[in-house]
């Protein structure tokens, strides 16, 4: 039985993925058509219509965080998953932290510089937005400050959930150059094979 | 050792509180004052200046929904957070869900028909968030169709951080009529006890 993941490896589906590629395990994935997740078949899938889902064994789980989480601890505890509750809190803070302080104003970021026509992009919002990432990667950087990734000297699922969000830093030209430990820590986590797949 | 919750009760420190009270944690609640959460003493404690923040024997977390998940594994496995590891996938994938789907729309209400004077209220954009809480409570009806919580018969953390948030559909007078499950299930989860404290 393999798993399956519904999303093409550039959405959000890229961070199931990127466990899935890091644990060695077999995948199929699935790209649907843009109109085929507003149909009835997709939706049995994941109700809410939008990409990315997993199937693995008659589980089926929308959330992408909730996936890599998954994947993560059922097939690698010990290895991206920690064994103990305290650390695994930390995973969980981490996780929560990437989407409420990061993905926010990133995603500011990514429309405004990036996905919109050229002619309708307001500036003025995309550098309100860096702004706005200033407080967190500050304190992203003192995390990482004299340790490689973020529960210490093993790279875990949470390194891949921060990762994946602050990845978009790179395409939307964000400034890291006053986050030196942030800098290096993702150019850590990027380089891994598993990253592109 | 008790736990210490950083936050005013109505804060977002209401979803530990809640896990600490159903399973009758002793747990020392401060509320610390606005200009506080600026100062280097929290900061230590919580680097984002932000409430909530949870100290429990030596281990200190941000992020609210890590603290209710943290709580309830480490202290109710097997009552309010489950064993298997589908089930806790289900409980990471709702809690995240009510996280993007639920939140959004319902502090924009609460913005604009609340907590900004009456002057400055934008009914419009209050009411484009309800419209956007129509797709997300549908798919909360169809999941609580026939089953009184959301992993089946047993209340569980996955029911307390979603409540926590859909509970935001009172004060700001969202219209549930068109989802009686969802309006039954919130119902019976914010008539707990512990939800009041």
């Amino acid at each position: 039985m393999t798993i399956t993941i519904y999303g093409r490896p550039g959405s959000r589906a890229r961070r199931p993925l990127w466990v899935a590629r890091e644990l060695g395990l077999e995948v199929t994935s699935i790209e649907p058509a843009p109109g085929e997740i507003k149909q009835p078949p997709y939706r049995a899938i994941n109700p809410n219509a939008k990409v990315p889902a997993l199937v693995d064994d008659g589980l089926t789980l929308f959330e992408s965080f909730a996936q890599s989480l998954y994947l993560a601890k059922k097939y690698g505890t010990g290895r991206l998953y920690p064994e103990q509750i305290e650390d695994e809190a930390q995973v969980w803070q981490w996780t929560l932290w990437g989407l409420n302080e990061l993905e926010k104003p990133l995603t500011v970021c990514l429309f405004e510089r990036i996905i919109k026509p050229e002619a309708d992009r307001n500036a003025a919002l995309a550098d309100a937005a860096e702004r706005d990432l200033q407080a967190p990667l500050a304190v992203l950087e003192k995390a990482l400050d004299g340790q490689n990734w973020l529960l210490g000297n093993d790279f875990s699922v949470a390194d891949i959930n921060v990762a994946a969000v602050a990845a978009l830093s790179r395409s939307t030209k964000v400034d890291l150059s006053g986050f030196p430990s942030v800098a290096a820590w993702l150019e850590r986590a990027l380089a891994r094979p598993a990253y592109n797949g």
